[in-house]
This record gives C-alpha cells, sequence and structure tokens, in this order.
C-alpha cells in the first residue's frame, strides 16, 4: 500500500486508530458525489418542474431522500472542509470574515494536522480517488494527494476564479500535483469527470475504493457540453444540471454492470444552496428561504439522496437532520474505520437510520457564516442571532434571536420567538457551549502568498 | 340504465354525440381524486421535507408526474365547474368578483344545460359516483344526482360555511339528496369518504365506474381522525394531509386487489393553491409565487399525478402544461365518448402525452380571478394584466403586463416585459381573441335565495 498521508495525520492515525479489522470483501465502496451550488429545488424529485433529473430520480426511486440534510457551511471552502474531516471548518481553521472561500492567491489550505475520510480509508486498504473540484488548497502540500488521495483529476479552486485585475491565472486543470490544461476548458468539464470516474471504478472493481467526486457545476459560469447545450427547458442552468444527472447515471450504471451496486453506497448532496444574486443563472431552493452564502435554510440545507441497493430502503424519505459532517463518522463506522479520538470530531453515524428505523442522532446543527456562529437548530427550533439575506448589504444582529419552527414552518416565514422564551433560551445556551469548544487556531484563508 | 341527466343535457347528448362504441371490457374505469387547497409544495414527491405522503410518492413512481398542471381556477367554486364541464367558469356563469365561490345563501349553481364528465360516462354505461365536496350548487336542481352521478356521499360546499351572523346552518353531510348528519362530523370524514369510495369500487368492479372523489381537505377549518391527529412532523395540516395520502392508499390498494388496476386511470390534482392567509394551517406553493385566490402560479398550479400501471410509464415527469379543463376530453376520449359540439370546450385530449412521447396539447392557458382576465400564458411566457397577491389589499392593473418566462423562471420573479415587446404583443392579442370567445350568461354566484 503506498501511503501518502501526511505525517502528522499519520501519527494521528496510528496513535488514536485501531482498525476493527473488517475483512476486505466485507468492506463496501464508497461514492459520494458533491455539486457546487445546487439548489434544495433544483432536481424532479425534490420538485422542480423544468429540470429533467431523470437518473437522480431512479436513485431516489431506489435509494433514500434525506429532506434536511445540511452543508457544513454556506460557501465552497468550508463546506468542503466540513464535508472532508467531520468538523466544523472553525475548528480547521478553513473559514473567515475577511475570505469567504480560498482564493488564487491564497497560500493557506487544509492542515496537514486534519485527517480526511481518505486518510482513514486509506488505512483500511481502499484505494482513494478525488475527481473534480479541490478547493481546499491549491499549494502543492494541500493538494488532495497529500490528504489521503491515490489520485486527483480536477481543478484547484472555483471556475470562476480568473480575476484579471487581481492577476489571477487561467484556471487550471489538474491531474496529481501537474496541470495538464490550462485554462481548462470548461465546456467538456463534466463529461471527462464522468469518464475518469467510470475508469476509476472498472480498475478498482475487484477491491474497496472510494469515490469523491465534487463537481464543478452548476457553479458559475455555467458550461455545458454539446450533448447537453440547448437541451433543457431551464436553460442553460437546466443544461448543466441534466448533464450531473446524466453523469450520476453513468456511474450508478457503472456499478450496476459490474455487479457491485449491492456493495456500494452512494451518496449525492451539495456544498451550498444556490447562488441568488445570479439570478437566472443560479438555481432554487425550492420551498426554502434564501440561498448560497446564507445561513437562512436556502443556503445550507442540501437535496441529498443516499443508495445503496439491499441495503437502504427504496424510495424512502427521512426527514430526520443529517450532515456532510456526518459522512465521515457514516464511511468509518461501514468501512471498519476509527475516527480520531484526540479531537473534537462534529459528525454522527447515520448507519442505523440509513439501513434501520432508527432516528436519526443528529439532533443539533450550528450555522456559521465565515467565524461567527449565526444560527443554531436544536429538534424542530432553529435560533437566528444574526442574519444577511442575499439581497442586504447589511449583517443583521438579533439581540432577541429570531425563532422558527422548521418542521411546521421550512420555509422560515414566521418567527415565533416572542411567545417561546424558553426555546429560546435553550438554544442560545447550545451555542454558548458549543462556542466553549471551539480553540483558536490559524486561519488558513487568510495565509496569503508572500508573493505571485 | 337509470338515467338522471337534466332534460336539456340529455338533449345536447342525443344531439351532438356519437358514442364511438367501445365494447364495455374495454372502457376503462376513470377515478379523479380532488384536494381541497392542496399545494404545490405539500407533498413528498413534490419536494417537501416533512409531509410523509409515501402513497402519493409510490402513486409517483408508478405513474407519471405532471409538473405545470393547473386547475381552472384560484378558488374552490369555479375551479370544480371547470373541471366538470371541461370550459372555462365564466362560460356557465360559475364565477363573479362580487361573491368568490356559492355560500350557503346562494340560489344559483351549475347549469343543468351543461354537460358534465358523469353524463358524458353516463351515456356510456359507467356507473359513477361522487364522494366529497360538491361546491357546485346546493339547491336540489343543482346537486351532484342531477349532473350525471348515481350517488353522491358528501357536504354541499366548503367545511368552514357556518358562520352564524350570516345564519348560516351548520354544515351537512348529505347521501343523495338527504342530510344525513348535521353538523357533519368533520373528524371521520376523510375516513368515511375513503370507505365509500372502496365500497364503490367494490359494488362496480365488474363494469366501468367513474369515481370523482372530491375531498374536504386541507381547506380549512382542519380535522384529521385519531389514527392520523398528532402524527405529523407538519403539525395539524400535516396530519390531514397524511390522512389523505393514506386515503390515495386505500383507493389504489383496493384497485389492485381486484386485479383492475390495469384498467384503471387515476388522478390525483387540487383545486387551488395553499391558503397562504391562513399562515401555517395553510399549506405550501413550493418554488412558485403566491397561493390561493390568486392568478400567479402558486394560485392554479397543482401537484399532479396520472397512474394508469401498463399504459403510463412508470416514474416518468411531464413538464408540459395541462389542466383540470383537459380531464372531460381526455376522459371522453379515452371511455369511447364524444364530446359535445354546441359549445365551446377549452379542453384538450392529453392521452397521446399521457401514453406516448407527444408533446402536451395544451400551449396556452388563461389565468381568471372572478369573471376578470388577469392573466395568460402561452408556451413558456406568462402575461400579467391583473395582480392581486394574498398580501395585498388593492387589485393592480398593470398597463404595461408583466411578463415572465416559466420554464426558466417558475417562481415568477424577474419581469421581462420591457425586453420582450413582441410577445406581450402576442399574449395580449391571445387574451382578446380569448375573450371574444365568451358570451354573456347569467351569473349563478351572485343568484341569492329571497328568504332563508
Amino acid at each position: 500500500m503506498a501511503m501518502r498521508l501526511s505525517p502528522i495525520a499519520r501519527a494521528a492515525l496510528l496513535a488514536n486508530l485501531v482498525a476493527p479489522g473488517l475483512l476486505a470483501a466485507d468492506k463496501p465502496n464508497v461514492v459520494v458525489i458533491f455539486c457546487d451550488d445546487l439548489g434544495y429545488g433544483d432536481l424532479g424529485c425534490f420538485g422542480h418542474p423544468t429540470i429533467a433529473t431523470p437518473s437522480l430520480d431512479r436513485m431516489a426511486r431506489e435509494g433514500q431522500k434525506w429532506m434536511s440534510f445540511y452543508s457544513a457551511a454556506p460557501v465552497c471552502t468550508p463546506s468542503r472542509a466540513g464535508l472532508m474531516t467531520g468538523r466544523y471548518p472553525i475548528r480547521s481553521g478553513m473559514c473567515s470574515n475577511k475570505r469567504g472561500v480560498l482564493f488564487p492567491d491564497s497560500g493557506g489550505g487544509l492542515p496537514a494536522s486534519e485527517v480526511t475520510i481518505a486518510e482513514l480509508l486509506k488505512e483500511q486498504d481502499y484505494a482513494t480517488c478525488c475527481i473534480g473540484k479541490w478547493h481546499l488548497g491549491h499549494q502543492k502540500q494541500f493538494l488532495p494527494m497529500r490528504h489521503g488521495f491515490d489520485e486527483w483529476f480536477g481543478i484547484p479552486y472555483s471556475n470562476d476564479m480568473h480575476v484579471k485585475r487581481r492577476g489571477d491565472p487561467a484556471v487550471p486543470l489538474m491531474r496529481g500535483d501537474e496541470v495538464v490544461e490550462q485554462p481548462a476548458n470548461q465546456n467538456t468539464l463534466t463529461k471527462r469527470y464522468t469518464e475518469e470516474a467510470v475508469a476509476f471504478i472498472d480498475r478498482n472493481k475487484e477491491k474497496p475504493f472510494f469515490l469523491y467526486f465534487a463537481h464543478t457545476f452548476p457553479h458559475i459560469p455555467l458550461f455545458a457540453s454539446t450533448d447537453f447545450r440547448g437541451k433543457s427547458r431551464r436553460g442553460l442552468y437546466g443544461d448543466v444540471v441534466e448533464e450531473l444527472d446524466w453523469s450520476v447515471g453513468r456511474v450508478l450504471d457503472k456499478l450496476r454492470q459490474e455487479k457491485i451496486d449491492k456493495k456500494t453506497l452512494v451518496v449525492f448532496t451539495s456544498d451550498n444552496g444556490p447562488w441568488l444574486v445570479m439570478r437566472l443563472r443560479g438555481g432554487s431552493a425550492g420551498l426554502l428561504r434564501d440561498g448560497k452564502g446564507t445561513t437562512w435554510e436556502g443556503g445550507m440545507r442540501e437535496p441529498t439522496i443516499f443508495w445503496w441497493p439491499g441495503r437502504i430502503e427504496a424510495g424512502s424519505t427521512e426527514s430526520g437532520m443529517g450532515s456532510t459532517l456526518d459522512l465521515l463518522p457514516t464511511i468509518a463506522s461501514l468501512c471498519g474505520a476509527l475516527t480520531p479520538k484526540d479531537r473534537q470530531l462534529d459528525g454522527h453515524d447515520l448507519s442505523a437510520t440509513l439501513f434501520g428505523d432508527a432516528p436519526s442522532p443528529r439532533d443539533t446543527m450550528f450555522f456559521y457564516r465565515g467565524t461567527r456562529l449565526h444560527a443554531v437548530r436544536h429538534g424542530q427550533w432553529k435560533a437566528h442571532f444574526w442574519t444577511r439575506g442575499w439581497r442586504q448589504r447589511k449583517l443583521n444582529q438579533h439581540e432577541t434571536p429570531l425563532l422558527f419552527h422548521l418542521d411546521l414552518d421550512p420555509s422560515e416565514s414566521w418567527n415565533v420567538a416572542a411567545k417561546q422564551k424558553k426555546n429560546v433560551a435553550t438554544l442560545t445556551a447550545l451555542a454558548e457551549a458549543h462556542s466553549k469548544t471551539v480553540q483558536p487556531v490559524v486561519n488558513q484563508l487568510e495565509v496569503q502568498l508572500e508573493k505571485r
């Protein structure tokens, strides 16, 4: 086994993990398909009227829709850091109030001391592959190969990050540490990513594998291949989502063809809600309020599907809470890995909910924007201490937090704080207790390169 | 065959119809399940996060979701008149600007001269049954039995129409022309309706039948039986919708048990959008704008499912336009009935779209509020000449109509009239041409009883 763990991560693993020793044949494959800026309302199976998503609709018919599944943050970099580590991004220094995400001139990235899903699975002899957008640091020491992945093919940050006045280079397409195309031809990215994904599955069908498939789209600027351009009723945005849908279908078909569908967990979700400021070039949060960059539900609740034929009940729906923060502990538990014990994890093992009738173990979710804790949800209640909608320039602090009952009022329309003082107090106390668990760390998003 | 057609309807039928003579064995059964005030976003398969609708989700998995299916009007009485006759309610005098719907002191109703779906199917030897809310006239001459139904069990108008200061009687529950319970015990209405529906199917399983199953709920006041009360995460509203979902499951199960599912078309839809002024006691229009009583999409676009195992492609989605106005011609075509030729019909036969790949024949929809033509949709474009949202007291006339591209912008967020003058002109001309086809008739909603 070619170990590519960072020294610190390796030490953490050796010190803190005891592999429970699943036999290789019992180790399931894991595929995480992660979109960029996809809205809660953008899929047919989540109610969109004019975006045709037959593959995702079928995935939902054969799997389980999660209706209250949160990304770890409302923007790209911190959201990805949360998924990869199972920890709120504030713990790894991967969020900032000055710079929401990493930019081409950023010098920081996900610290080597963090333990990623890929690292955990490498310890369990998994083949690990990252395809698509990384955005957890593009200096060499932060690239996917330093964080547990055997292979990477994709772009290092967002596809719009080539601002001339800032001196940004054209967006590169990379394989491992090498730039293979610059500018990346974005028209064919989804198609090429998909071919890479299918080829990776083909090469590794005899052993357990982990594929983290992080699409570049529907982040703006939008591109679709000629097969999809002009095809959707929903214009270019729909074309792009329909190509993503096709891609999901190709991956699931490959698993079926190789007869490994019954030993593969596939998760589909997104990094944050729709980019509403882009109007019709952005997506729809459906019935949820607001979108990307905000801590309203539309900013962080994602259209999510879990699929594992034979293990997950076909056509089922889960209304309990989940989060991308839960993927690390869930995957670790399924794959026979133990999670690190020397640090605060924020995820829960969702297995008993996915495979049985157990209620979700997640009862609380914290909503950060940058390093500021904006809101907390506990059970059905969500309290907002700070809000800023996409139409607002100003951040609003709420001396009396806003309170919404999300089960009754998923659209966050009716603030009931005045009548629910006890619940406001409970949620405020939860937020305070949580904040005490947060330790100061280097802010990776504010580390700039000394020169360009 | 016991003919119960009104004399005028009978004459119209005899004069204008030539039955194409389907053999009885080839005549499919038809079940129309019609909810009251259900929002576009209120079902799991249309994206609601906390209302559990496993039976409707299964119906969608086995059938076809229509994503752009309109009721004939944004309130109860005119919507039902449109469904029953295949004609905009303004043609039958069943809409008004003074009284939106029929009230207990109303003397009018659906004129005997109108030809209903039930009358067409009676001519074809169908057993016909109306279960649930009628609301097309509660004077004896207007009741379901005078409009082609062999049987009726239900309430004559809305379940909230017992306003004391107006001198309304308690809401009656009727069987045929007789009041069998007053006030109707609304807690068990959905359950009893469902038992009646299953019994009707059981009695008529050997011959073709038409069941018009018009639920009383989720119109407010909300009631659910003890089996459902307190069950839903979405509170009482969710309890009520989950009981409706159970009811749908019972009906489809009965069809499967009797092995007549493959010869039965079932349609599920609603009369208008959610009653937003009722806040959390009303439903959700999902990503659509506004709700009941308005001509925004949320007022008239309904969550609609067509189901016919073996005929309709399982798990499919239709994005083309349809309307409850289309049910009469579609059902007539399937059941071997001809539609009356002596009057303007506003519906289209959707069969080729339901059973094949043909695009929907409906390319235009007119949106009335009362007798005023508020808006028109043609293809993807919708022009609003008048608007009034649920939060607004005032009716707004738009000298330059508002224009939205509904395929790109289903939420009607971005008025593009300024850049689309030609489309505005086209839609304005369509509205004017349509208005010329409307003949003056007696306004049935303004006919009051002389004394109480």
